[in-house]
């Protein structure tokens, strides 16, 4: 496999050390079991709120550990679930009396296992399932929709309010209420490669795209002859549109996310894209956000989301975080 | 090309548009002539930083406009440099009695436009050149060595510099001197394809990497069969160590930078084999940077830069930034 390696088996164990010591003081990993943890956790009275999924997907979810955002993030070997004994030592490291709220991503390993560590923890704690990318109902790993970019949002949203000393059941309402409020739909240009498998996850024509893939390669709505940026945002956001149906007149922030091998420059012009696709729907862009958040290893590709915002979670959103991929202040 | 793209010739000011778009309220684009500036300047009384150069390098230097950065950046079309009546906009739009100080990558082409503007302007100006590419002394570009991701780092202190307060001469003399103080070396993976052209800008086999790549594509100090991470990395920290000759014992910035097309997972792995690569060396790793922030393209790759710090580049590195590419705060 052409990347940068060591050993296949330890790959995982080496970014995450790499990441925690690039970010020292603003995290700590712990091993045996693997998480990441804030620095300054266990926050007193605060709701801990803990993420985690395979790994693959850099940023997320180590990379939104900190103030503002996520307690703890447990992250599984690449495009695999986390333990139960992971989630279980996160929650132990990071909760109190405040309780934990788990944000899992819908995919059946995930909940599995995180259904499982939930059933261990004697303290008060809740769940918010993401399920915000409308290309399919049902897929390879998942039973309904699939979690994908729109994590990052419910992530901050929550972070905030859990920051702001919101209670479980309130973090808890809050979550599934902007999970509802999301959208997500990808476009691959190329497969990703699991460095294990050492081959692409799958196969796709010099010419052609995968429309509404998943953020590990799974198949989407349909593969399609390569169209310009303006013809795919159109798709993507036509796609949300037609599942949020959104009110004319509606606040919503526009999330255009590369999935890891696709540049900058191509981002931003398919944000520009994905802007004058929604114009005629009278939705107003009151946030942005444009960059490599949730990724697949190294496919090139994009996926657009749609969060239609209350002034509560444009609040939310506006208010500090920092972490290592998402950082802003007063 | 299999890129997020309508028609070429529209590309780089559609991902203009979209980035001025996105962050809104931090920076305006201007057109005919093309730059990008804060929002907020011309700001009364300090150094205005301008830098810029082709494109494809994103976020440089357009994401590092903002304060405690740069007052304008303004882009050529990919990998071509801007046109001297660039410059000369942008300095009179956000310089003043302070003056302007011009911060540009040694390319023949970027000096030569700069060199032009530089003398159609009336006001106070001064320039520093970044060439902290150890792996060529000239190359297809360039007299001398390239600059490459060390630029950032000179962008950020000297940047920290103006914003509090520090005059013309201050700074270029801090920027000549934070540019002699990095090192920086690049290593390909696979090839990038320049829009336009429509091909990978060079052939490169499954199991070869180029060794000292420059951030064009430019041919580096050798063609080697695909080594592991620690192999690379060793490579990398060992010629900038032999460049630099930094002391025992002294502190610096460790800086690993994707080429664009590499995922975070494998460049903290990267970051993880350069500081075991430094340790013998008896170098403090005092700060770290790592992502994509000097992209090449769609390349995959990286570069390690380092740069060893004083008290006062410190402190600089430290103060508050705020960029679309580039944020912290107290």
């Amino acid at each position: 496999v052409k990347k940068f390696i060591n050993r296949v088996d330890d790959m995982l164990a080496e970014s995450l050390r790499g990441f925690a010591d690039a970010h020292q003081g603003l995290v700590v990993l712990q091993t045996e079991p693997t998480f990441v943890r804030r620095a300054d956790a266990p926050v007193v009275g605060k709701v801990a709120l803990i993420s985690g999924g395979g790994s693959g997907h850099e940023p997320l979810h180590a990379g939104f550990v900190g103030p503002g955002m996520l307690d703890a993030a447990c992250p599984g070997q690449v495009f695999t679930s986390p333990t139960p004994d992971q989630m279980l030592a996160a929650a132990e490291a990071v909760g109190g009396e405040a309780g934990v709220l788990f944000i899992v991503k819908n995919y059946s390993g995930d909940i599995m296992n995180f259904e499982m560590a939930a059933e261990m923890i004697s303290g008060p704690h809740a769940t918010v399932l993401t399920n915000d990318d409308v290309a399919v109902e049902d897929s390879s790993f998942t039973t309904g929709r699939r979690g994908v970019a729109g994590t990052l949002v419910v992530e901050k949203i929550v972070g905030a309010a859990a920051e702001a000393g919101m209670d479980l059941a309130g973090c808890a309402e809050l979550g599934t209420r902007v999970n509802q409020a999301c959208g997500s739909m990808g476009v691959a240009l190329t497969s990703c490669t699991v460095p294990a498998a050492g081959k692409p996850t799958f196969e796709i024509g010099a010419g052609e795209v995968e429309m509404g893939v998943g953020i590990h390669g799974e198949p989407g709505r349909r593969r399609v002859p390569l169209a310009s940026a303006d013809a795919i945002a159109k798709e993507l956001v036509g796609a949300i549109l037609e599942d949020l149906k959104p009110a004319r007149g509606s606040r919503a922030l526009l999330f255009v996310n590369g999935f890891g091998a696709t540049p900058l420059l191509e981002l931003t012009l398919l944000y520009d894209a994905a802007r004058r696709a929604l114009a005629p729907s009278g939705i107003e862009i009151a946030r942005s956000l444009v960059g490599n958040y949730v990724t697949s290893l190294d496919m090139a590709g994009a996926s657009v989301t749609l969060t239609v915002l209350d002034d509560e979670m444009t609040r939310l959103w506006d208010a500090p975080v920092h972490t290592a991929g998402l950082r802003w202040g007063r």
